[in-house]
């Protein structure tokens, strides 16, 4: 498992934010520190802390995948997000999981469904530290085209056809679709493809059980206001379902407190659990509790609004900087996100943009700005990988950073190309 | 990985719990609720609160393995253990690693170094989790004999010496020790099989680096004022070193924030730092501030001292309950522990102790009292373990509770004797 795990394109990532710390950083991920929410985190410790049971309960271990207690206000929050009526508020919560972020919950669901040599197919481009996972796994990775709406189940299907064909059917296990807001596109799956995805999913189904895991990270992080039904509500209860759902607080609240939920199909109930047990006996049981009060609160709800009116002003400052300083760049485009924290912007084919490349070279070392390559966001065996396109973050920075960033950027893309 | 984890004796043992819920608790191994800080991590909580730039940083992401400030604070710490001038002073921090309790480090290393088919010597009795970590990687796993004074050197040495006759030693590349008030016998390794358990390792590394996985869990546990030197102390610093060293502060602070920490050899620090990365981009950074704090203030080292007051009382209720129920029954005999959370009692060979066993059933049926099978302690594919023996918590209930206990147990003993 060390060795497969060696090649950690993060780890990479993270070097180079550190050696360039005197550049404005258009790459990181993080959330913006200032909507942070200090003030609510103190005041639900303090009144978890003032009833002394409830706060001694909070410090002692909970359960390996949480206390059915605080898995109930869990589910009530997925009731809501889901709407009136859903499955969700029948969900047993046994198939509920808390866990050290979403991120914890992936590893726990790929290592229990994938041996070395499975086949997982994912969106091109894709979440890289899933693709971490993955590689850790052992399984193999293959890419499925993806457009302004997702992944496109066509491709999906012709991949898995191809995959029959080859008589290799039999390995695939696994599709991953982070179905809102993707990292790194910033694009949803449509709401007709999330059922067409399913259904294809289903079909492909014979040799061997396929799951779909649903990543829905930024699902909370949608600034236009329209939200649409996740990919696992399409599907009908039975007791062998093939959806998982993944959503995480590292967006919405704190990534410092590590708290993920994951819901689980009946079948991978077990195994997952005996996983996640042997793990570290469940995460934090005490941030479990601060999350869950303040979801009973309301505090919760109120800060996601305010977070809304927040990340819209930046999401809208990168797009005006990117009309201001891209427009007169030919072969210049960029995606228009309604949510998440990121742009997604190509450039002509023949400019790369790699660690290695002239342009980050020239964006980091003479404008001063950093980004995230776009080859990271693709399996690393995929010879056919673009290699002209760059994440562009405004989770960290302000306003009128992101402007002088992206003004930054402009100038070493023109360097680089004249 | 899912199918090896799914034989979980800890989860057997919850549901017993759950399901004898009506009996007085000798078998849970948690940490007594009223001893657990609330009103100190509050006011850790608060004080980091009120710098808002501390508040949010600690709410933000910290780093894989925690942040080197963090770590530094963690390393005194170690360091003021070890005593001074110990060579912690000078640990790099590159080779220190907070984690999600130690549970969590030990599933990690033992990812890092162990394929399915290698070779892990434990102590018989030992840690049953660590067993289920150990069946989860797919590992053989060996019994070591120990007595009063921990694991035995000369035992170890004639295993080695077997395995190495029968061509296996290539295959041996772990040996597991919990150095400090064991869990379940409460015995530590003398100071002088120390260094000859660090050197019957080392001598063996023959055909393989032999690891020794140094879990000193209950270290700061100690009730009788005597501290031992770690195992670690004994090895000189090099790049290829063979002692790894856990800790964690669910005994001695709170289960509920599951903090741990690790220190590696140079030689595992990059790909337990991979897998770790994957797993969870580590764990919650809220959790190790306020650890972090508590142990700056001083808060820290004064309820510990508290806790061994507490603890003292408790582990001297239990003996002298002991000797007033069981002293009278002939061939029974149990360990008098220095530290920890547990005594360790065997009964006659005849007498046996497992969960389908007369005793457990007259006890937990008749006598509503329940303990842990001695059998769970030792790897469940050794015949000839031992089903005679109990572990027995002074953990959760006071010292009028563990009096009624240890009667209500004397009884049902003798009930299935007579």
């Amino acid at each position: 498992m060390a060795q497969r795990a060696s090649t950690q394109a993060i780890g990479f990532l993270m070097q180079q934010g550190l050696e360039n710390a005197d550049c404005l950083s258009l790459a990181a991920g993080f959330v913006d520190p200032a909507t942070l929410p200090v003030d609510l985190a103190q005041k639900a410790i303090s009144e978890i802390a003032n009833q002394t049971a409830q706060g001694q309960i909070s410090l002692q271990y909970g359960a390996p995948s949480g206390s059915d207690q605080l898995r109930a206000v869990f589910r009530d929050h997925l009731t809501q997000l889901e709407g009136p009526g859903s499955k969700m508020q029948e969900l047993p919560l046994s198939r509920m999981m808390l866990t050290t972020g979403s991120q914890q919950f992936l590893t726990l669901v790929s290592q229990a469904i994938l041996n070395p040599g499975d086949i997982c197919l994912v969106a091109a481009p894709t979440y890289f530290a899933y693709l971490g996972v993955l590689d850790g796994v052992g399984a193999e990775v293959l890419p499925i085209a993806a457009d302004n709406n997702g992944m496109d189940p066509a491709a999906l299907n012709s991949t898995l056809e191809q995959l029959a064909a080859e008589n290799r059917l039999h390995k695939v296990k696994l599709v991953y679709v982070v179905s809102y807001h993707d990292n790194p596109s910033g694009v949803s799956v449509s709401e007709e493809r999330r059922p067409q995805l399913l259904d294809c999913v289903k079909r492909w189904s014979k040799e061997s059980h396929i799951f779909l895991l649903e990543d829905a990270a930024y699902r909370e992080m949608n600034y236009s206001g329209e939200t649409l039904p996740s990919i696992w509500s399409f599907e009908e209860a039975s007791h062998n379902e093939h959806v998982i759902l993944t959503q995480t607080f590292s967006k919405s609240f704190s990534p410092g407190l590590r708290v993920g939920i994951g819901v689980l199909p009946p079948q991978l109930v077990n195994s997952v659990t005996d996983i996640k047990s042997n793990e570290d006996f469940g995460s934090a049981h005490f941030n479990q509790n601060v999350v869950a009060h303040v979801l009973k609160s309301g505090d919760y709800q109120r800060h996601v609004k305010s977070l809304h009116t927040a990340y819209r002003i930046k999401r809208d400052a990168m797009l005006a900087a990117a009309d201001e300083f891209f427009s007169d760049i030919p072969e210049v485009t960029w995606l228009k996100p309604e949510g998440g924290l990121y742009v997604w912007m190509s450039l002509p084919s023949s400019i790369s943009t790699s660690f290695k490349s002239p342009l980050f070279r020239q964006a980091t070392e003479v404008n001063k700005v950093m980004y995230v390559p776009g080859r990271l966001f693709y399996p690393s065996t995929w010879e056919q990988r673009p290699d002209n396109q760059m994440r562009l973050s405004y989770g960290v920075l302000n306003a009128e950073q992101i402007h002088d960033g992206m003004k930054r950027l402009a100038e070493a893309v023109k360097a680089v190309i004249s």
